[in-house]
């Protein structure tokens, strides 16, 4: 089953998220707003950094996925539901199917982490490998609609996605409510559209910097055109960031709401993961480093204030790790 | 002030521990016990990892701290308090003085990690740097305490700072009610004698299994000796091992009830480490990994069980961190 999405941005609101905190609540702890004084010597600011690499699964997705999950009927789940993935997203599907009793079929590109599929798998996930890429596997995903029935989860289209990992803004907000800016990583733009909505409703104040990759600048392209375009390529070593384009939700909310993004070269996302390693003594992926990285680089505009880096996800693997500390 | 230590072990017990949860559950979140397909794998187990290094300053001491000041009275603490650490214990006892507006000195030996000392001096105590080891540090407490009149927090001899660390023996009866082993790390034997009090409590077929270096093994010589020994030297890779003796509280508690006591070549020590990255995506510190390796290493009675791994910090400094990725 396709959904025809409406697209209305307003099914995603405070609300919403408010409502989606206490399923997420049900499955998972509250994950840590830490501040760190190392970080915040060397951004020049009060950074606080949001561990979201401290959920099951590594990442912030499983508050989307156990949301998405729990506003599901049983009729749109009873063929079960597919996604294509690298990772994260899969891992989320996977994880909180499990408790809502749904069989997940996970669609990886071939060469994707192997580490990373045997998790998927232990988790009782159905593993497809087709394609070079993610967007092979994604591709396949619309032929397997078609024969097998399955709910296809484009996951930045599903407004209980969205409003599930609102989540992490609402949280940032009781733990430190007189926050001044969230630095958030911008993949498909999922998440970085959660906390601009819980932003705008809570305090329209705050500002929001969303951080890409220079080799994968699909959102920030899009937002300076003022339309969505997909980009060539996305070769980047932050898997996380690597989207040819953002996702049409998401869009619509960060496009108006944004106060800017920041993008990095490769070598300020490896710092990033270096930095995270030595200064919070937390494994961060690529993508979720790169809120340290921007910090750095943009420490000027953040002179004392007090300052979210959402740390989005720890599921790096052993060869970035490598690369990383080898910069 | 030196408290006149009565150490009857009755005062660590369950109703202690769930009076502690209460105190410590208003400044902290429950950490994740998190359960690992890949190392369940490796370890022909099932495997689940306590994560203590997810609490702010990075290790399950602050449980302790927060319960020993919410216990203290305002007259005991008039004049501060005094520790001597190289890390951990001092990171809590600095981060949870905060909260109870009662001025920390910490004392630490030379040539310490200059990253602790700042963190410590971060949280708003005064850091002295005195003597060539830990227990240079400890005398000089001494003289402190008999000058300046500070209350002296000898962390394992502390009642109180036991039933706190006993509430992660709480929280992990409660996310995983059927565990058959829990592997801890010793070094003073604080954390271990306070998961033993409540494993006694609620189910004493629980097995507890601690794990030393082999190169700090004080407790097991202890244990085998049937009297608290003081070990000559304690040069391990695990900082938070490397104890020349148990304290005396925690070794009444542990020495009838703990399992076995699992020995670790600093090889396997830094193998931790490097599966904790790998299988988990933690930074674990060396202790914080021993448990790792101590599952590794008895697999075959391990095997097809509930095993939960305490994963006691994630404070793991640069120099460390490269060495153990080098083997």
């Amino acid at each position: 089953m396709l959904r025809n999405y409406d697209l209305l941005s307003a099914e995603v609101n405070l609300v919403g998220v408010i409502k989606a905190r206490a399923v997420v609540g049900r499955y998972l702890n509250r994950t840590n707003l830490t501040y760190y004084s190392e970080l915040s010597r060397l951004a020049g600011c009060e950074v606080y950094v949001k561990h979201e690499n401290h959920n099951p699964t590594g990442s912030f997705k499983i508050r989307g996925a156990l949301n998405f999950f729990h506003h599901m009927s049983g009729e749109e789940l009873e063929n079960g539901i597919l996604v294509a993935t690298r990772g994260n997203h899969g891992l989320a599907m996977a994880w909180a199917g499990r408790w809502f009793n749904v069989p997940c079929t996970v669609v990886v590109p071939e060469h994707n982490n192997p580490e990373i599929n045997r998790i998927v798998e232990s988790f009782g996930a159905e593993l497809i490998v087709h394609g070079h890429d993610f967007y092979d596997a994604q591709s396949y995903c619309d032929e397997l609609v078609d024969s097998a029935g399955y709910y296809y989860v484009e996951q930045g289209n599903e407004p209980e996605i969205l409003n599930g990992l609102g989540t992490m803004g609402l949280e940032i907000f009781e733990d430190l409510p007189d926050v001044d800016v969230v630095i958030c990583p911008i993949g498909g733009g999922a998440g970085c559209a959660s906390v601009i909505k819980v932003t705008q409703a809570v305090n329209p104040k705050v500002e929001v910097i969303g951080v890409q990759a220079e080799r994968a600048a699909a959102f920030y392209e899009s937002w300076k055109k003022g339309e969505r375009v997909t980009i060539e390529g996305a070769d980047t070593v932050a898997d996380g960031l690597a989207a040819r384009s953002v996702f049409q939700l998401p869009y619509v909310i960060m496009k108006d709401h944004i106060t800017d993004v920041v993008l990095l070269s490769e070598a300020e996302i490896l710092e990033g993961v270096r930095l995270a390693l030595q200064t919070t003594h937390n494994l961060a992926e690529t993508a979720g480093a790169a809120a340290i990285g921007a910090a750095l680089k943009i420490k000027e505009r953040l002179a004392g204030r007090n300052v979210v880096l959402i740390m989005s996800g720890g599921n790096l693997d052993h060869g970035h790790l490598l690369q990383a500390l080898a910069e």
